[in-house]
């Protein structure tokens, strides 16, 4: 998606070899102008699949996944990082590692929103070493749910986490994919 | 709003005499049909306002706020409960007792975002003692920037939140808000 990689090369910031900012315009402050065309390329690429939810996981992904769903006419689901018993009833539980945050988080679902009918894309911000998407795609076996794919804004395709997902059978659409970054080179896609 | 009342009368489920949980339709499956309804009705009461940026907090507010941000075309910043060094440089800072986890967040929004040319409004899914909402505001007066209201989808009346900050001199607007409920008597709307 042309327009997003622009937009990573002029407003985006690389620290190290690892970690790109693009907190003006995707995970902090957040162009809805941006995430319009986004959900119009995930329909592209998704379109006649059958989704009738999304899912996702807060909080970056939420903007994405709300504003994207307008294009698929379905609700989103978020699965919660969860440190409280404010969901009454039954969840569905997977367990996340955070390297962002060097921690492991539980992460739930309820049971009242995903079942063996639904027909999952499953959308986030980033996809690094795949640990959230993975655990993702686990409340969705869970669930006994279908999985039409993922939906990535940026995959760091250096990491191994995008090609390890693909080789198990899943479907991953990611709109911008990043060979290798550097703060000297800048930002380089694949393709 | 009507629609958004009865939607709590039918999907809404209350407990105990201060819980509702609309997580079918608001805070964990999110219905952005509705959501762009709530949109509308927020820029009909900020219309001509001003308003050029949005400002939320983690996670819940997150998807309403960017359905919103399409009716005033302009961005969303969405503060965060900080546990993180991830945004790198100046943070504006304060603190948000959470009432429903137990704990006290400090909540941050980076300085590159927000500052004494923004006209804010800040939108959240729920009102209740006002804590997120007085943080938030707190955010607005250390950037400098001028505040157009709050737009808040359900307050609960019963609590001091919305009528504190009304005296202090904020416009909120809250598309419902609830006189009293409980789970024999369900819910109880102002007017």
């Amino acid at each position: 998606m042309e327009l997003l990689k622009n937009r990573i090369r002029q407003d985006g910031t690389v620290k190290g070899n690892d970690v790109l900012k693009v907190d003006s315009f995707l995970n902090h402050q957040m162009d809805v102008a941006l995430f319009d065309e986004i959900g119009a390329e995930f329909l592209r690429r998704f379109d006649g699949c059958g989704v009738n939810k999304i899912l996702t996981i807060e909080a970056s992904g939420i903007g994405i996944a709300c504003i994207t769903a307008r294009f698929f006419h379905c609700p989103v689901i978020f699965a919660k990082k969860s440190q409280t018993k404010n969901i009454a009833g039954e969840v569905y539980t997977t367990k996340v590692e955070s390297f962002t945050h060097g921690r492991v988080y539980d992460v739930i679902v309820s049971k009242k929103f995903l079942g063996p009918g639904d027909n999952v894309l499953i959308i986030d911000d980033f996809l690094a070493n795949g640990a959230a998407l993975a655990g993702l795609i686990d409340l969705v076996n869970q669930a006994g749910a279908s999985l039409a794919g993922a939906g990535i804004v940026i995959e760091k395709a250096f990491q191994p986490g995008g090609d390890r997902l693909r080789a198990s059978g899943v479907r991953v659409e990611s709109l911008a994919r990043i060979k290798s970054m550097s703060e000297e080179q800048g930002v380089e896609f694949v393709d």
